[in-house]
């Protein structure tokens, strides 16, 4: 019966707030967010944001969430164009490496794990976990039809090679921000393409 | 002249407070230091631990140092009884990981570079990147021994193992604080050993 309805006024604000959020805590990181600093960015006043996300908390999960689809979009949507297999499981890994690349400065959901990785209250910790969960089987899986149609050894451990993956684009982000990324980007290269030679049939 | 001093009363107490801010830093990192708090788990003022420590950037670049020279004792020298090459590389990275193991819900030193990566401004990212510099030295310089002694290929790159080791640790430590310890030690003593397997000579 109903038309389809515009975006509200209210979702609209919603996004405004996430976004503006998401540029503080890339540099502050999620614990360091200020509900003060945020309201000033938007023009809104403290109790403004509330409105719109019950509880600091909230904030952060609901920002959470946002970036983690924004990531996963990134990376997985485009290497869906490439043949099932290896050439998808590497189109994955170079749209990874360029999230990297945009998020040197600071990515919030590698920071996230780092802030929340100790913490065993915390619901923001079993939403990282949850997310980093559902990351790491979106890899496995790549690895799996990669071993599927032949291109990656029967043998192959998924979770193994995912592990091995996930710890080099860590060492990728930690080298870039330290050293650089041209170094950083070719000694994860280098390591990318020993790792996929010696699990190749 | 002199007789040998015992460390004098300023020493000790600056030892204090180094140690309570360690174990602050842990759970909050370096960052969220606060000196509010630190005064009261030592039992001083604030203006009393700034006695000792001129600010608060001077206290947090003393802790780096402090818990920077900690690890290096921690994980080399043990491994200096062990016989050049190899094996003293696998004792090295057997102590890199038990420190992982020890500092699963926070280790001061990675949640730095972290959080400083971002931050060109700042004289803790400075001292951050010359001590994780420093530490990448040393595995590249256990590494060349390996090569000398012929444990491993004579074409090994130092700077590329000593990457991708740094690699699995930072897979060790993300992967223990959230899927647990077993199953993250599994994945990178397994790929440790592919990792020194492909090197051989």
């Amino acid at each position: 019966m109903s038309a389809i309805t515009p975006p509200s006024k209210g979702a609209a604000t919603r996004e405004l707030i996430l976004e503006r959020a998401y540029q503080l805590a890339r540099h502050d990181g999620l614990e360091g967010l200020s509900i003060g600093a945020l309201a000033l960015g938007v023009g809104m006043s403290k109790s403004g944001v509330f409105a719109h996300f019950g509880s600091r908390e909230d904030l952060q999960v609901a920002l959470l969430d946002a970036v983690s689809a924004r990531f996963v979009e990134f990376i997985k949507l485009p290497a869906l164009k490439q043949p099932r297999g290896l050439p998808r499981l590497r189109a994955m890994i170079e749209n990874w490496s360029e999230w990297g690349r945009i998020h040197q400065s600071g990515c919030v959901l590698l920071s996230a794990a780092v802030e929340y990785d100790g913490r065993q209250d915390s619901a923001l910790r079993e939403r990282v976990r949850q997310q980093q969960s559902a990351w790491r089987d979106e890899i496995k899986r790549a690895v799996s039809l990669a071993v599927q149609v032949g291109h990656l050894r029967a043998d192959t451990d998924p979770a193994q090679l995912a592990f091995e993956i996930y710890a080099l684009m860590l060492g990728l982000h930690h080298d870039a921000g330290l050293f650089g990324w041209d170094q950083a980007n070719r000694h994860t290269s280098a390591a990318l393409d020993r790792l996929f030679a010696s699990y190749q049939p």
